[in-house]
């Protein structure tokens, strides 16, 4: 095992590369989710960035991608460095306990006192320097027992993500600021989400989860036994020959549950889990309002465009373009204005009404439409 | 020469087949303008509806298409009705003057006494019972000596017309509704247009003119004697082996100027000028709105949807859709939208900025992509 400087002692990432991210159709497709998109003008795509984040807290050695097995190519493309026993390809999706389940499962194996971190291929986050603080008071936290998750300061009363009500601060070394979780709240209405960000009580969950394997697993086991067992099957197997058949017996029947319900609010109801407050950057880039957002350091006044070679001609509108077609687009005085060009299918809404995008999609799947998904 | 039964005796209709239409860009385009689309939903091209109404007024044999060189293959297809005779080609566009004048300057030549109607190739009429009454008093006018012109009693103060302030009655045989004109009015403001359908004196300027070819030169050589003289020379020479020749020395240095100011509005304040109120529908289709009002039937609670083959998915979405390129188009909470989409430029706007419109094709030729265009 070698060692990266600066990266934290028995630190593992995790990146499960999963979800299309409906609500960012028709960019997003099933052939193309969303991590494998540039949508911060960075000029690289979700995965590559959050690649490239976690490479100095873990080594790029270190890193474990979970994905579908349709994106290994797309993965591999994006992350040249990646090695193949740090590749687990999911036979079909199974959501995120069976994804970070068994890359843990796999670890622990490998190395008993593994601690791991679970960050979203898809979520964007700039300061890099906050999060490394973050991620080692989590790691700290791990190290003394508990599941730490990483909540973020909020900026404003977001309704597009999940909240984690805080309690009182804990005294853990090397982990000054966290503190314990009353509970996990899911997406509020606008009037609840003021509330929260008044209250100063209340973080953004940011879906990252930092702790030793074995304190995982054992918390999955708790609630999920079955799953567990299938995904320790499925770890034993899984550095012997016997991988994919063994794969191919057990994959079908895994339990899809998100790791939210089966570990975090099952430790934080046990007094296990922490939550380290991120004073970093964060989003998840969930819709096209937030995209819009993101690309114009939250002025209204602005026109986002987005897309190589993006063709705009644009006169008193503003929100966001997507460009993938190379046709020229020209806007007269649309405001908020979301339009998604691409080769097959054209999405024309606002930002408002970003969150319903995944309505559209629903209705092409029941329409059977779903050769533009 | 044969008569169609029911045609008015002498009467010939003209039909000037040119100008882009560019409030409905990217639909218009340079080699596909406004009269070679079906706006209307009726499954043929404005073109060709406009000469099933003519033809039962003048006889399909009598109407002469003046149209640029370009579109001849395309009005031809349109038209096969269409005698070699009754083609006129524009080697470059003199505005209407240039192309009604020489249209009459040949008629007469053939047909002294010949009785002329200029009708636009892309407006939309569907009451031709109530166009073919006023196209008959219109034509008793011109008998009379009159330049009479058809004005549309408003429906409702459209800001995109220009309009005709009536004076009294006149006492022409077989012109009963027959008034005089005070004044031709360029596009009001609102205020102004609600001013001149209260008062019940404005009329819409159809842009429809009726007049003895030979009174319709005499009017056109007072204001504009060169031009005249150069349409004379045309005429003289267009039945000829010369008329190349003098099409090349002459065309290049016609005056170009709309009809309006060069016999409209002269022959109005000479008191040769009659309107003849219509009580039939009119719509010029200008621009994007126009196409939405006249698909939802003035209903605000339609999206109306034009383009054959058209995928279009909406929810509590209003305006209109016009679809060309074959790709799905998706709307969510959008409203008055107006979205064209081509295979190679894409247009987002609302029916209140349509009018607007053309200055992107301004911006787009002094960007010099014409490419679009």
């Amino acid at each position: 095992m070698t060692h990266t400087p600066g990266a934290f002692e028995n630190f593992y990432s995790i990146i499960p590369a999963g979800g299309i991210g409906s609500r960012l159709w028709p960019l997003s497709r099933a052939d193309a989710p969303k991590f494998l998109h540039d949508l911060t003008g960075s000029g690289q795509t979700l995965l590559r960035d959050t690649w490239d984040r976690l490479a100095p807290l873990s080594g790029e050695d270190r890193i474990m991608v979970v994905t579908g097995r349709a994106h290994r190519a797309a993965v591999e493309e994006q992350l040249p460095e990646l090695e193949d026993l740090n590749v687990v390809l999911e036979s079909e999706p199974k959501d995120s306990s069976a994804a970070i389940g068994l890359a843990a499962a796999i670890l622990v194996k490998r190395e008993p006192d593994v601690i791991i971190g679970s960050f979203a291929a898809d979520h964007v986050i700039k300061d890099k320097r906050g999060f490394r603080r973050s991620v080692g008071e989590g790691i700290a936290a791990a190290r003394a027992g508990y599941i730490a998750t990483i909540g973020i300061t909020p900026t404003e009363p977001a309704i597009g993500f999940g909240y984690i009500h805080c309690d009182g601060r804990l005294d853990i070394e090397g982990a000054p600021s966290a503190v314990g979780v009353k509970s996990f709240v899911e997406k509020p209405d606008q009037a609840t989400a003021e509330r929260y960000v008044a209250d100063g009580d209340h973080l953004w969950n940011g879906g990252m989860f930092i702790a030793r394997a074995d304190v995982f697993l054992t918390q999955l086991g708790e609630s999920q036994p079955e799953l567990l067992e299938g995904l320790t099957r499925l770890a034993d197997a899984w550095d012997t020959p016997k991988r994919g058949a063994v794969v191919d017996a057990v994959w079908p029947g895994l339990t899809k549950i998100a790791v939210d319900y089966s570990v975090a609010e099952p430790a934080a109801e046990a007094g296990k889990l922490v939550v380290i407050p991120g004073d970093f950057d964060w989003d998840d880039v969930g819709d096209f309002a937030s995209i819009a957002k993101l690309h114009s350091g939250g002025r209204k006044s602005d026109l986002a465009i987005l897309g190589e070679n993006a063709r705009v001609l644009a006169d008193a509108s503003t929100g966001v373009v997507i460009s993938q077609s190379g046709r020229l687009i020209s806007l007269i005085g649309v405001t908020d204005i979301v339009v998604v060009d691409t080769p097959d299918a054209l999405l024309v809404t606002t930002t408002a009404n970003a969150q319903r995008v995944k309505s559209v999609v629903d209705a092409l799947k029941v329409s059977g439409r779903s050769d533009v998904l």
